[in-house]
Formats: structure tokens, sequence, C-alpha cells
């Protein structure tokens, strides 16, 4: 499906409808922060360099295990939440495609027991191995999940066996489980230390899932270093600028949106990304994502004429990968068009509707749904987080408010286990 | 599942924490506008009428045209979109269970050809119905895929056996559905002429699909019929009351949230329902949804530090339908805990944190999952929307900013068409 060469090196372009201009010397400014990323002066900037670091020995374990995953199970459990979650979710719910590999689940993303209780009986009966990633170990979720999952392989396959199909994505040296994954000869990959959760698609956190489901990650990895170009940072850096000068000029809220419904989890994960860079010292966009054409016939209302809080990144996908004819019986307009060409037309129209209705609209055109242009827009967006935040002033690779509802939660069960 | 007699009727309980009192004389005010609404006096208020309206005989029609669909499909198709979609979607995704009757899928809901192109591939070699759901039958999307399916169950079935295949939803005299139905002898329901998409899931809009799936839709009738009770009008009232106090505060944002990721489309399903009936003349709050404890892990951080421009609305089940011990691996804290345990942990352990960082919270006491409270929480919601609008001065039952975009994208299909 992929267009090899000139087409394949396409990058993502921008354009700026009705938004304000970025400050003066603001480009300027964001390629010496880029210097400061690059450099690894300061923590937690390890995925600025990771298009460059990917090197073939480790994508080529990373394959090796995804191999030997496929040979080996019908089901994947991937345990993880928040970082460890969402990129990988947004490439396989983008890219992968039914019936190529094992089914590929989710565990560990909630504490439901409902859901959790489901999931055991999906995976009854087939032949499962486990991915659990989780950096320390110790968060509540994804442990519960994977003492759950660590369990039932025992059972039925003991523990050497069990140790054979589970699948450790955790720090090098500290935590948990590092210790167990060692103790007990898992197959184990790296989260360097130096990147944080939701800057690590790119490392085996993202990209053995991402194999298993048999997509192509050194497609990925080229896509993430044409985003490193001199070229796509400063079309980043303009983007954020421009996105400063929104907040500026008093909007609160920045709503994702997309026409492709298995873009659904990529919003998510941009709201992850923007939402946990940006929001704190009482600052930040409060981010929302929404599937077009469905959530015109919901939120359409709202965006056309409520409060006008609010400014539209559109992600517009230059060619789907699929298509159908609009058969005769829709009607003499839509007759003859295929569906992506009226999709298009719903697009051009929301984007002239709320333009005259005054919002401002960052248009981002994304070349296609491929493994090349996925890998692109994660660097990308992840570019444009870490400068929006140093131009805000705020620690992009920082969450301090997370851990206030861990240690609360972790009170409550304490109480409850000493009462 | 689902207790019987005094636990049954336990109603919706609610909680304001931090927030501010509503205006004197509110609650007066709101008994005034119910009676407005039962009364019929004004236009799309049949919705109020219908805990008592639906009667056993159109009951009984739904249940006996979902039990031909069980016996003659293993796929069910149902077309709709915006408030012919989301309602059925809800339920679906919160009470329907796998493996019980036909699989239930849907089309309609967006325009994209991959989608379509992939669910076609999905319902390929299986026993085929369709349920089509549209008020006029010229909503663009619908209308792509019902001329789609149409054509595939008249290739499979011949005319007149998909005609025994194809069950309408739509207006009972007017528009392009209601004349093909009748003329090609499909099975048909009517939506009243008096009820808007939003406010008809219990109508055979939502009804139908409910049934299909096996759900009681008696029971979530009964359910609707105690959120009409004297008591959890005089609750909706004050919530209305709350809401418009705290939008008055300057509030932008209202996060409606749950610990449950059955119940994500029921918040879609709010989302619509309060952002299209109050993002109207420049007002209105900006209805955002979240997944916990999921979505701590990316919109924590900003919630618990990020700009306070929002409040929330929990959905909080008292009861959830099922549970997993925790074992022991989980570590000395968690361990002899069973999963919900944790869950509810966490949820207090964000009541707490969010509560000390100042964000006011409106808790929402559901008793269970079941078709009871689902149709419990769907009339209660409608009502506290429909007072708000009423509060706020907004009519809340029109939406005439979502055909802007229609006509936009019907201009740019025509240039294109006659270009």
């Amino acid at each position: 499906m992929r267009k090899t060469g000139h087409e394949a090196e396409r990058g993502i372009e921008l354009e700026f409808l009705g938004c304000p201009e970025a400050q003066d010397g603001c480009a300027e400014r964001l390629e010496a922060v880029y210097e400061g990323l690059i450099s690894g002066r300061e923590g937690f900037t390890g995925w600025a360099a990771l298009p460059e670091r990917a090197d073939g020995p480790s994508v080529a374990r990373v394959l090796e295990a995804a191999a030997r995953i496929r040979s080996q199970s019908e089901a994947l459990v991937v345990i993880g939440i928040g970082g460890s979650y969402l990129g990988a979710r947004a490439a396989l719910e983008l890219l992968g495609r039914r019936g190529r590999g094992p089914e590929l689940l989710f565990a560990g993303q909630n504490i439901s027991g409902t859901y959790h209780a489901d999931l055991l009986d999906a995976v009854s009966g087939k032949e499962l191995s486990v991915c659990v990633v989780s950096k320390s170990g110790t968060t509540t979720e994804p442990s519960i999940a994977f003492a759950v999952f660590r369990d039932l392989l025992h059972e039925r396959y003991g523990r050497e066996g069990a140790a054979g199909r589970i699948y450790a994505i955790t720090d090098p040296s500290s935590g948990t489980l590092r210790a167990e994954a060692d103790a007990e000869g898992y197959t184990s990959f790296e989260i360097p230390p130096d990147i944080g959760g939701r800057y690590s698609v790119l490392t085996p956190v993202g990209l053995l899932p991402m194999a298993v489901a048999g997509i192509d990650i050194a497609e990925a990895l080229a896509g993430a270093r044409l985003a490193a170009s001199p070229a796509l940072r400063s079309l980043a850096g303009r983007m954020a600028g421009v996105r400063k000068a929104l907040m500026d000029s008093g909007k609160s809220v920045e709503v994702f949106e997309q026409y492709e419904p298995s873009m659904f989890f990529f919003t998510e994960w941009m709201k992850q990304l923007f939402g946990e860079s940006e929001g704190k010292e009482g600052k930040g966009l409060f981010p929302a994502g929404l599937s077009f054409s469905t959530d015109l016939h919901s939120m359409g209302q709202f965006l056309q004429e409520g409060s006008q809080i609010f400014f539209e990144t559109l992600l517009d996908v230059k060619r789907p990968p699929r298509d159908l004819a609009v058969p005769a019986g829709a009607g003499p307009l839509l007759a003859g068009k295929s569906m992506n060409e009226v999709n298009r037309a719903a697009l051009e129209g929301v984007v002239a509707a709320h333009r005259a209705a005054g919002v401002p609209i960052i248009r981002v055109g994304v070349p296609d749904v491929s493994p090349h242009s996925f890998g692109q827009m994660v660097f990308f967006f992840q570019l444009v987080c870490a400068f929006t935040g140093r131009l805000m002033g705020v620690d992009p690779f920082n969450q301090p408010g997370v851990e206030r509802y861990k240690s609360e939660m972790k009170r409550l069960l304490g109480a409850a286990a000493s009462g």
C-alpha cells in the first residue's frame, strides 16, 4: 500500500487557518532548544536522539522476539498503562489488520474486575503469551493484571514454560520487574532511563507489539528520522509557536480531530502527550479528541455555535488505505463518487463552516496510513510538545500531579488492610 | 445479576463536592418546566412522556422483530449516526455480552471507505440482517451505508428476501426511508415526530438493537419511570441548578468520567446530549469524556495541576457486574482484595486528590450495571439537560449549527459533480 521512493519521503505538511502569528524569534529559539534536547544535556530527553540511536541490532532483537511470539501464540496480552499502553494501542488500531498473526489484547490499563473477567473468558483455550511493560514494576494497574496472567501461564505451562512466554519491557537495571525478569529468565527489553513513558513509542515499548502485529518497525523509525530533519523540525517549531500564540489569545481547549476511525487511539496518545506535558502550574490547553464525521453529529453543534474557547488541530490523511464506490441507490449527488471522496467533501465542508464561525484551525497534512507516517507523526508531535513546553516555561518531561491520586489510593488501601 | 424488589428500585444518588449552590427558587421553577415538557405544549418534548407512553403493544412488536432477527442472522448491521447511533451503542457496550445472539455491528456512523471495506470483510459469509435508523432517510452517512448493505442483501437474498431482512426505524409518515419501507414491505418502526435524535434511546431507535442483544427493554423502561418520579425529578433539578451555578462561576469544561470501560459509549452519548443541547448562542460547557483509571495516566496530570477551567461529573457504579480476586503475586498491599475493591480505592483516592486541588465534583451514584439503571440514567440526564437549557435560556431541543457543515459538504459535492 505504501508508496516507495520519492512518495515515501513526503513529509507532514501544515496549514494555519485563522491562527495568530508566532512571536518573533521563536524559530531561532526553538532550534537552540532542539540542540539542547539532542545533546542530552537535560534529563528525560533521550527520545530526541532515538531516530538515530535505534540501531540495527536492537531492532533485530525485537523482530526475533516478535517472530517467536507469533509462532507460539494465538493471543498476546499486552499489559501496561499510560505511556506503556497508548502508543502501542494507537499503532495497532491504525496499522494492524485482523487475521494477521496472534490476536492482540490489552490488560492492566484499568482496574475493572468486569473488564478483566471478560478478558480471561476471551483468551480461554487460546495459546497465550504475555508482554508486560512497566518501568518500575510497581504501578498498581499493570501489577494486578500481570499477577493474574502470570498465574494463568503458570497453571497452563508450568513455571519454566511460562518464563518462555513472558516478555518484560522495563528499566535496564532497577525495579521489581527487572529483578524478576532476570531471575526467571524472561526475554526482556530496556526502557532507556532518560525516556519518559509518553515519549517511548519508538522504543521496544511500542516496537515489540507493533512487530508482533506485522507492522514494519524499520519503516516507522525511518519516518521518525524524516521528522527529525531540519525542514520538519522547523515546521514543528512553527506549530509550537502558533499553539503558544493561541494560548496567549485566550484559547483553553485544543480539539484533535480526524476522519479515519482507526486514528481514534492516535488522538488518545496525543491527549496524553500534550496534556501531561503542558498541564501543570495552572497552565496548559485541555486536550480533547474527536472522530469525524461521527462526532459532528454530537459535538458539531457546540463547535459551530457554542462557547468559543477552543481551536482545532486537524489530522488530514491524504491517502486512506481502502475505499468503496458509493452505490447508485445513495442518490444522484453521491452516486459515482467513492466514500473517501465524500469523506473529503465533509472535511472541506467542516473546515469552511468552522472557519466561517471564527474557529482557528491547524491543518496537519499526513501523507498516508503507513508505518512511515506513523513514526513521522509520533516524532513530529513529540517535538511540537517539547517546544511548546519550553515556550510556556513548563517542564514538558515531568508529571508531578500523577502521583497524587496514587498516594491517596495507597493510603486508602493501607487503611482498609489494617482496618 | 439484577436484584429484585426493594433493591431494584434504588435510585440514582447525588453528592455535590465543592460545588456552588443553585440559585434560590430553582427547584420550583424547574417543576414548572417539567409540567410544560410533559404537557406537550412545546415542540420536541415527546420524550418526557415516554416512560408512560411506551406501552405494552409497542414493546411487544419490538420483541417480536428482535426474535425474528435473532433467528435469521449471525450478524446485524445497525446503520445510523448521532442520536440514531450513540444510544444503542452505549446500551450494547454496557449491557451486551459477547456470544449471546447475533454479532451487532455499526455502519454509517462515519464516511470512511477503509472502515466500511473492513466491515464488509467482517460480515463476509455470515447470515445478515440490517437495521437502518434515519428520521429523514437523507442524512449522508447512513444513506451511503444503507445503499452499500441493501445492494449486498439484494445480491445475496434477492429483492424479496432482502426486504424480509431490512428493519427501518424512521418518521411515521414523511421522508424517503418511510416511502421505501412502505413500498418494499420492510418491517418498520416509528420515531415519534416530537422526539429529537438525542432524546430517542427509549424509542425503537435504541430498544430494537437492545432487544436483539438480549437486553431486557421492559426493565430499561421501568428504570426510566423511576427517573420520572417526583423524588428523582427534584434531584435532576438540583443537578441542573448546580451545573448552571458552575457555568456562572466561570467553568467552561465538564468532564464526564467513569471507572468501568464498558461505560465509554455512555459518556459519548452524554457528550452529544449536553453538547448539542447547550452549545449554542456562544454558550455551553465543552463536554469531555474520560475512562478511569486508564486516563488518569494520560489526563490525570492536567486534572490535578493544569488550567482549572473544568469540573467533573463522576458516574460511580456501586455494584459492577463481575469481579476477580487479586492474586498474592501483586504484593502485600493488594493481595487478598478484589479488583473492584482496588478500583474503588482508586476512585476515592482521585476524589480526595482532586478535591484537595480545588476541583468541583458532582458525584452520581449509579446502583449497578443493569437495564434498569441504564434506563434510569438515560431519562435522568435528559431531564438534567432540558432543565439546564431552560436555566441558561437556550432551546435544548434544537441543533441549528449541525446543518452548516452539511450544506457546505453538499455544495462541495455538487460543485465536484458538475465540475
